[in-house]
């Protein structure tokens, strides 16, 4: 009788997963994991050239310091999350979508932590435009809204509509956004003195951060254009790579030149 | 023996839930998808509204505008969310409840986004009111902490005593917010000039925020006097109807017909 | 049919836990159970005295006491939700784990709820210390940050490597909590003239706070030398109890009876 049960597929698959975890997915895909590990690299490299960086930086100059450290600290949590297995996860996509029924790989840790890599981004951004509160609380709560939404819209399982529902409110957040980077923060850093570094940092910012919602649209999650999970996530690793570790060096590195323009400059937000 | 092992009914549960899930039980149920939907509807409208109520609003009013245009931005993410089925699940319920061992409906996500939205509200009041920093400080961690252990209150599924302690704690840290908001800020509100639309908000959101914990006393979760799941979500639905957004319509429509009152506040957290 | 297939002990496993739940092992467990309770009980003294220590604190010293007070609020919730088997979980360690393959207790909830209550710790002292807002930023999302990959690093179940790395990520966290604690924040308190007071109560949390990554380090999560999860669990009460209620206690205790010092303090944060 239990040799017979044992034998039975219907009962050995309520024993055992159906599939590989995505902890195993990664861990055999070379190519997947190197996405991973390129980041934990660089931005653990990142973290020491930076705390090198800082040394000199002193006055209120120190704030956007700690900001922008912020991000490969948060960077290397994050994908060292996603090697564990912690914040990975296979996904069955809802009726509707291209890969309905299939188990979809989700580094759904990476919408996760966005939520405080992207704030620190942009308090460093708005800090070095001498923005005031407000300017800078609406672009922060903005971009949390992005992140969170879009955190939901790759978790729904049973609903296609409403991952693509959520793709859009996360969407209308990333316009908010981009509206105060565009429309708000120039002014403010042309009267700080800052107008040529904010006007790199901001198109740099603004062109890549567009980059993510294409991915999250031609990919897995979205419509499917692309299925192989590797190549999604070297585009999200290779995106995080030049909107946070070479944003944040080429920020870092005018600020630790120009001390004195930081410094003398009235921001809200400053201390000594 | 396989065919004998399907038609074992044992076996059958172990293969398939037990029962329809959350998300199946809000669509197969058109009273209860009805009290999501109303608020998906309204906060739509609501966020247009006060985008365009907002196009006039400048100086430190501006950030009541955007703290106020949080609330149905995070009510509009909060419902569709629970229409997703991603916040929403069935909770067998532990001995002691009414409803002990049964599955019952709870949509825990409408208190992981209160978390988000009523600090957005407080904040936008306490602006109003001009008060200081300590006391917003009070008021938003006091709200906080209600809303964090009322979503705990709703998880736990193995005591019966701890759900009722957390909520036990969860009015405590609301009757911390009702004595800010009637002992501390009427005296701010005079001296700032906004008594009178101070004191009807004031009024709007003591009255409306006890019908909460009312609701979740008498509802499924709480003594289960109200077993229908679809006329407790109404009855929170309905509360956030008026505790949201005509809270914020009539907060918005006093300040942008009163703005010199509130850009000549010397509020701390007031900015330019 | 029936009959044998509910004889059957793999079909038995299958439809009940392989062992007993973590909320079991703590109602089963009187040394561990006693270990929650006893802070559940001191968390609830400590409110009702710092409610009483309080009524005469006014002026900016009053936004130190609400961050104080914030801790036992935290804590009374943290170990409650403990206790309710909410935040507790049995964890099956991975391969080079020291218990590879059993299931292990972990209360999780506790570095969870240390992301709220450490950082309402940390404002309180960098307050009387009269900092700035960049130390303190700095000191909060340092800390924020040894929380929060803390709670990663007890959570990880299939990588014994990446356990030990977010155990390492931590703690340099903490060594950057440390470093403002130790080097920047004792000139801030002598300018402040809160000298005497600060230096106790740094001293008494930095000793503190080493035991925390001490106890995980040789309890059962870590490498095992102790695998009594009711005499791992004390000692992180133990330490809570003093790093958080003694500590608060001191600190209030001190601001009463000192507000004029503190009052006169020019703190960028203190407010009327």
């Amino acid at each position: 009788m239990i040799e017979h049960a044992l034998a039975d597929p219907a009962l050995v698959q309520l024993a055992q997963p159906l599939q590989e975890s995505a902890y195993d997915i990664v861990q055999n895909d070379t190519l997947l994991a190197s996405s991973l590990w390129a980041n934990v690299a660089l931005a653990g490299l990142a973290i020491l050239a930076f705390i090198y960086m800082g040394r000199d930086i002193t006055g209120r100059a120190r704030l956007i310091w700690v900001a922008v450290l912020l991000v490969p600290l948060v960077s290397i949590s994050s994908y060292s999350s996603l090697l564990s297995g912690l914040t990975v996860d296979t996904i069955v996509m809802p009726e509707g979508h291209a890969l309905a029924g299939q188990e979809v790989f989700s580094s759904w840790g990476r919408y996760l932590t966005w939520t405080l890599s992207t704030p620190a981004i942009l308090v460093g951004l708005g800090l070095l435009a001498g923005t005031d509160f407000t300017k800078l609380f609406t672009a922060v709560t903005m971009d949390i809204g992005m992140c969170v939404t879009g955190l939901a819209a790759a978790l729904i399982v049973e609903s296609h509509l409403l991952r693509w529902v959520f793709y859009a409110i996360s969407c209308a957040f990333f316009l908010a956004v981009v509206y105060v980077l565009l429309a708000e923060w120039p002014a403010d850093a042309a009267a700080a003195g800052t107008s040529e570094i904010f006007g790199t940092l901001k198109l740099l910012t603004v062109v890549l951060w567009f980059g993510y919602p294409i991915v999250w649209f031609v990919g897995v999650e979205g419509v499917a254009l692309v299925e192989d999970p590797a190549i999604v996530s070297w585009a999200y690793s290779a995106l995080d790579i030049f909107a946070k570790y070479v944003f944040a060096f080429l920020l870092l590195n005018w600020v630790r030149n120009n001390l004195d323009v930081v410094n003398s400059n009235p921001s809200l937000l400053g201390s000594s």
